[in-house]
């Protein structure tokens, strides 16, 4: 075996110590959300045949999907989780009793050009509801999104709301004629405040938008930056009242919100954003997308309906939903704003050895460490063979609350030593005797139970 | 966007339902087992660069691992969590606090031929300890593979365990000349169970093994099988006492079983198999593998020590061990057993919606909704407009156990009627009336927790 040089594939990375532990909190976080609403896990592959994932995302993200060839199978890893659902859906329809709600929690690839927070390989946190066309569906996406959030311990946040439908509309009352020049403005939309005005005019002009269509582009959507938010709705439906798509939509979102309100989502977390358009071309009628503005990290949620994509993969006509965390940056976000609860470690105990290389000490510590675990009580035998300094310092660079240990003079007596490592030290800062406690072996168990109560480490 | 047939890549599949809870079941199980012997969660990404996967796992490993080309660089889908382990441990070395325990969980990709129950993409549970060289860190991976299988209700299995050097030594007496004379017969013993020694000896030949060595390598074989299973490692040790690697071996396994003892682990769920060898190449000392007769698939958990490995990733000299389950056939063990706890759902109260088009009755499920949840109850809201009966039925469907709804009359006296779906019926069984109760709108929530704390389902 030759020596090399190790690293990851670049755009991705690993996630170690309390970082891997903050992710595991907010994977928990929003499965219990999930499993509230009464979503049910879905678990697919992350690789699908080429074909599966081909065509479905449109002109932006469809380079952005890793694909090989092995065998007589074109391989793709997958880009998100809501084409494999809508594949599933398509597969499985006679299995499945619809309507069918599933979240779904896993890596997804993008072969993008990796930035700060942005990766190759990320984690998403999906969650659909199949077989509902009522907006009740894409209500309840919002108020799973609104309490996610909340549980998060987000305090301010802005869940973006619009449609397609009213979308589409006004990109044919601006002037666009065919499929695909509705789709590029609606892209020129979703991009405004990524990129600069004369960036986009550019761009339009490269897909040989005419000028009049982006002059019009720029007047439309200044007029709808300048639309009073409280009353947005009415609006636009007085000002395109004669485009029979902005109307639907219009409708569709007015009745959208009243049903999010019933599901009790304050409306200081919500507004309608008719410039929000989503790059992804499968959407079809509501679209989400949440804002944390202090962060300016972009969303940290996205979904839409997808009314089409299951019939598209060869399954039923039935109609879809639904929304998506992005875990990397809502743990982003949530360093950002300071909400996240960092912790080092879930060990509760760590077992020292008092002579490493005694066989009788090593049974006493491989007794007490049966008795702690056999609780419960999530326990760190040593390995090291170093003096019990040594050992106490690797607990404490673990951040392990509590130490326990016993010398020849407490084998002999039968007792057992535990000793606080988060309590301040008293003189020296390394005097392993200060607060600690020697207690008959008997009762090492209810002892360490006790600290760790006291500490709220254990109910 | 052209209608496709919607399938899987061959050898991968999808996990709905019933079974993806099974598996949350276990792998929470799992994981509750590591951090109670003080493991923690490390992360690595599915995807490596394929110099970090190429040269480390021997010949018969080496085609399986997919990869492909991706601009300029080389990507590999990872064989297994030991060397994405190695790479972390080399990479991050002066982050980590050594000794470090860590458990992956996740997926692992092998492009073999696809039989039942064998995928090539499928979950490992790994759990290893870098940075010990003494025998109680190998002592600790069997005793957590014991308290694990305990866990999840298995009654009878068997952790074979044996030590490269003891088989290396015994290569060497039988007549291998060389390194890969040795692993070629380590290799043969290691399929000794799967495959008819005429395939064996053929292979050997191809491998242009002398037919001499051929001959011994059998006869010492029968001779490894016939010994006295309670006596072995003594009998081992006086046939190849000249062998000092054997020596080393048979010391290294008697000082493992003590320390497997002191562990609690009872004795009837280990032995030493002196044939065990285990496929992979960079295994240096103790091997494990566990077998449940019954099930008659294979082994259900491996692993071993490979004190090298880091080294040759570019890392410090650290000694490791660890060991896997594999998620897959763990479950297909435990259905063929008849241990997995199977459940439909986790979903705790169906509210359905009297009169799905009513806005007052939509708007009355919604608050019945939103009050369980608020609660932590799992609970879906019915979105199907159908009537209430076939409503109720696809609860029924779904196995979830209480329903919740209120008519016109109900609301008027603001009450709530709620239905118990697992009571068996009496009369005809569609009669929605029967097995529920009427209680005011007030009392909704602790009637039903009171419901579901008589089923088990809330503590």
């Amino acid at each position: 075996m030759r020596k090399l040089a190790a690293r990851n594939y670049r755009g991705t990375r690993d996630w170690l110590g309390g970082e891997a532990l903050l992710r595991q909190q907010v994977v928990d976080t929003l499965q219990e959300v999930f499993e509230e609403f009464g979503f049910e896990p879905l678990e697919t592959p992350e690789i699908e045949l080429y074909e599966v994932l081909m065509g479905k995302y449109g002109e932006e993200a469809q380079p952005l999907i890793y694909y090989f060839q092995w065998g007589d199978d074109w391989i793709g890893l997958r880009y998100d989780h809501t084409v494999p659902l809508a594949r599933v859906v398509a597969q499985h329809a006679n299995e499945i009793v619809f309507p069918y709600r599933r979240y779904a929690i896993g890596p997804v690839f993008r072969a993008e050009e990796p930035q700060a927070g942005r990766y190759r390989r990320f984690i998403q946190c999906d969650f659909d509801i199949v077989g509902v066309a009522d907006l009740i569906a894409d209500a309840e996406i919002v108020a799973v999104t609104y309490t996610a959030l909340e549980r998060l311990g987000f305090k301010s946040f802005e869940i973006q709301i619009n449609d397609r439908r009213l979308l589409n509309g006004i990109a044919k009352a601006t002037g666009a004629e065919t499929k695909d020049q509705v789709l590029t403005l609606l892209r020129s939309w979703d991009k405004m405040e990524k990129v600069s005005r004369e960036q986009l005019a550019k761009e339009l002009k490269e897909k040989r938008v005419s000028q009049k269509l982006i002059e019009r582009f720029f007047e439309v959507t200044d007029m709808l930056l300048s639309l009073e938010k409280e009353n947005i709705l009415n609006e636009i439906s007085r000002i395109f009242s004669n485009q029979p798509e902005v109307v639907e939509g219009v409708n569709a979102l007015e009745k959208l919100l009243e049903y999010i309100a019933d599901f009790g989502v304050p409306s200081q977390f919500y507004r309608v954003n008719p410039l929000l358009a989503r790059g992804l071309d499968y959407y079809t009628g509501p679209i989400f997308e949440t804002i944390v503005k202090e962060a300016r990290i972009g969303s940290i949620t996205g979904g839409g309906r997808y009314d089409n994509l299951i019939e598209t993969l060869g399954g039923p006509s039935l109609p879809a939903t639904g929304s998506s965390f992005g875990l990397e940056r809502i743990i982003s976000v949530m360093e950002k704003l300071g909400i996240a609860k960092i912790k080092r470690t879930n060990t509760q105990v760590f077992v020292a050895v008092f002579e490493p290389e005694s066989a009788e000490s090593m049974k006493k510590a491989i007794q007490f460490t049966n008795a702690l675990r056999k609780e419960g009580i999530k326990t760190e035998l040593s390995m090291v063979k170093a003096p019990i300094g040594r050992q106490l310092k690797i607990a404490d660079q673990r951040g392990i609350p509590i130490a326990v240990f016993a010398g020849p003079k407490e084998i002999a007596n039968r007792k057992v030593i535990i000793k606080d490592l988060t309590m301040p030290f008293v003189g020296e800062r390394k005097d392993i005797w200060a607060n600690q406690w020697e207690v008959p072996e008997e009762n090492l168990v209810d002892k360490v139970k006790e600290l760790l109560k006291s500490k709220g480490l254990l109910s």
